[in-house]
């Protein structure tokens, strides 16, 4: 089942308002097993009349929104009824809607709005002078909407999903959602390949995550294909469900009532920012500290200067020394740390996408790991070692070690 | 001159990403007198076959985006090519410039964003792997520029609208540019229609400063509609040319040969994470503490517990203690500090979007500022108070008083 939708308004076209009814309606169409084949977005002036035709040959659904205002340029009804082969009749319950809610002023250019081509049946919308309408052209559903979301979303989810359920006769579609956390989108999607080209792989790109949904074949098809990508990617990397690093290692500072301080280099300040982006950070946030110059690493964290001598500040060595000496004086529970190379150039010799991360605890052992991430820029090299410090000290956290759990990854 | 932009992307029609892409082209073309006479939002499976010649009969300019990516899916090379009756051919500086940056992984799918139709131009991605190219179907210019906002947008303003301009021989507007930092979009564009409606005045939102383009009438004109909103926003709140207040105090800092230390409560490492952001950083940046709990405030940057008790951990006196701390045991030229309220709820007794920024530098007085930000939110403040600091620092630097500077400005 293709559908297409169609959005009006030359506020949209020239840039000045953004479409938000496009996204929305697309997704859920999506959501239900509809492919929507294109949406178009075309200003007030009777553009429409130029696709309409050639949209309902070859879709089974068209949603159009916009262009039912009273203003001479919203040409949608008459577009529409041409169209469909039918008239354009007045739709006697809107009308006396329209007159009781507007009074005189129902006469003149908003009676238009009670305007509807002849066998289509009105959609009242609750929020607004201009109901929505649907009916068919041929064999294809067209469904109407007036523009503004206000009005346009509660008809939507209230009147027009279930309407297009109904009608297009949609079952169910069965979705598996996952996050996968560190791999680049490129990669991911060669891999899906490598798995099980014949199911139907959905990935959704953020900044911390990428959301996953895999649908078709059976259930055991589906999940045998996820196991095999978890082997591949390693511990903690596919989590079932939509989430992220940060929210990963929220709940186990929560779960464990727990406070965590944090020293960085490298990501300069990032996993620190990130954990004090979200309302009630303070009831585990205690502190970081960003010690970017190796005499910050010595006069604040207290890292020896003879280690860092020894070792270098890119080491297993430093980026412990960096996780206890945060711990001791913020005085929280756990802390990590991340130092390495995010580039653009290498340090200390050590490539590009070289990371430490360090880990300490209350009545733990400290740790430290490497990773050794293929660099796709700074900004991605320091963005991945914040996911994967979130990632390794949750787990820590919940007592496993994280040096075991980064010997299964892979793709970095 | 009609427009048609194409943008290409099935997440884009199945509604989980939202296009930002259109809006933009489509505001930029307009102001270049462009008229765009739709945009279409099409999967990446190839449907844009069944489009583009359309596009191209009735259009001098076609703007694609999307569907460069290096997988399977993105035909949109293949379909251009197509359309355009040309071969696609392998661009060799594209080829080396991709070996150049990812190795053995140019190799496979990824070998793909160096093709492009023959007789078409490289347009050079300076943040990320696929170009851009253009080139003509006929008479009609088309222009195809890779989907990730952050990779198309410098290139939509540093080259591909210069050369649209050259290539339709459109009139060259005298326009003037500036930045805006921490006022609203919304507030400035009620602001200019009171300054003077007549002009032509263009907002490019970004997430730390506004561009403001100002074009029509006389240059005079202009000019005093400039004065006048940099009088109503205050000192170093309007500047000439495309800048931002992190540029503005690295600058400073360059000049000065300084080095800087930041610490930080309701900012959580946001300043310090923007200080780190770009490559080079190590010359000025020392390091930075987020002491978000009090103790952290006590302990590690040595506010004493008596002042905190007295003033609160919001107050001129906590934010002049922090600054100095930090300054202390980084050992920098130069410190700030950021402390406040952040929300969504208050604090202390004090309002969401109150803050108070220290300053401290090596022969000078300490001194701090309280601003009180209109709340849009707890990012929204996280923002404006790390722009804030960015410009007033700089300014410090310069030996100006940052409590003069702030008595002057406005619409916060």
């Amino acid at each position: 089942m293709n559908a297409s939708l169609i959005m009006i308004g030359t506020e949209l076209t020239r840039g000045i308002i953004q479409d938000k009814n496009g996204p929305m309606i697309s997704r859920e169409l999506t959501h239900l097993g509809v492919h929507v084949s294109q949406f178009e977005i075309l200003p007030d002036d009777g553009t429409i009349g130029s696709v309409l035709a050639a949209e309902i040959a070859r879709s089974g659904l068209v949603v159009i929104t916009g262009g039912l205002g009273p203003t001479t340029d919203d040409m949608t009804r008459n577009v529409i009824a041409a169209a469909s082969g039918h008239k354009l009749i007045r739709d006697e319950d809107s009308w006396n809607a329209l007159v009781s809610k507007l009074g005189d002023r129902a006469y003149g250019p908003n009676s238009r709005q009670a305007m509807i081509p002849e066998g289509f049946t009105i959609i009242p919308n609750g929020n607004g002078t201009a109901p929505g309408f649907y009916g068919y052209a041929g064999s294809c559903l067209i469904v109407c909407l007036p523009g503004p979301p206000r009005e346009l979303e509660p008809m939507l989810y209230d009147s027009v999903l279930p309407l297009i359920r109904k009608k297009l006769d949609l079952p169910d579609a069965e979705r598996d959602e996952y996050s996968t956390f560190i791999t680049a989108e490129a990669k991911l999607e060669e891999l899906y390949e490598g798995i099980d080209p014949e199911l139907d792989w959905g990935t959704r790109f953020q900044d911390y995550r990428i959301s996953l949904y895999v649908s078709g074949k059976t259930r055991n098809e589906r999940d045998a294909a996820i196991s095999k990508l978890r082997s591949m990617l390693g511990e903690g990397r596919v989590v079932d469900g939509d989430t992220d690093p940060l929210t990963m290692l929220i709940d186990s500072l929560k779960r464990h009532g727990a406070t965590v301080s944090a020293a960085e280099s490298c990501t300069g300040g990032l996993a620190s920012a990130l954990l004090t982006e979200r309302p009630g950070s303070s009831s585990f946030m205690v502190g970081a500290v960003t010690s970017y110059a190796a005499s910050a690493k010595e006069n604040v964290l207290g890292v020896p200067a003879l280690l860092i001598e020894e070792h270098g500040t890119v080491s297993y060595e430093c980026a412990e020394a960096m996780a206890e000496g945060v711990r001791r004086i913020m005085g929280s529970d756990y802390s990590f740390s991340i130092t390495g190379v995010a580039g653009p150039d290498e340090d200390e010799g050590k490539p590009v996408g070289t990371v430490y991360i360090g880990f300490a605890g209350k009545d733990r052992e400290s740790e430290s790991i490497v990773l050794r991430f293929t660099s796709w820029g700074r900004a991605s090299v320091r963005r991945r070692a914040a996911a994967a410090a979130f990632i390794l000290l949750s787990m820590y956290i919940e007592g496993k070690s994280p040096e075991k759990i980064v010997s299964s990854w892979g793709y970095l």
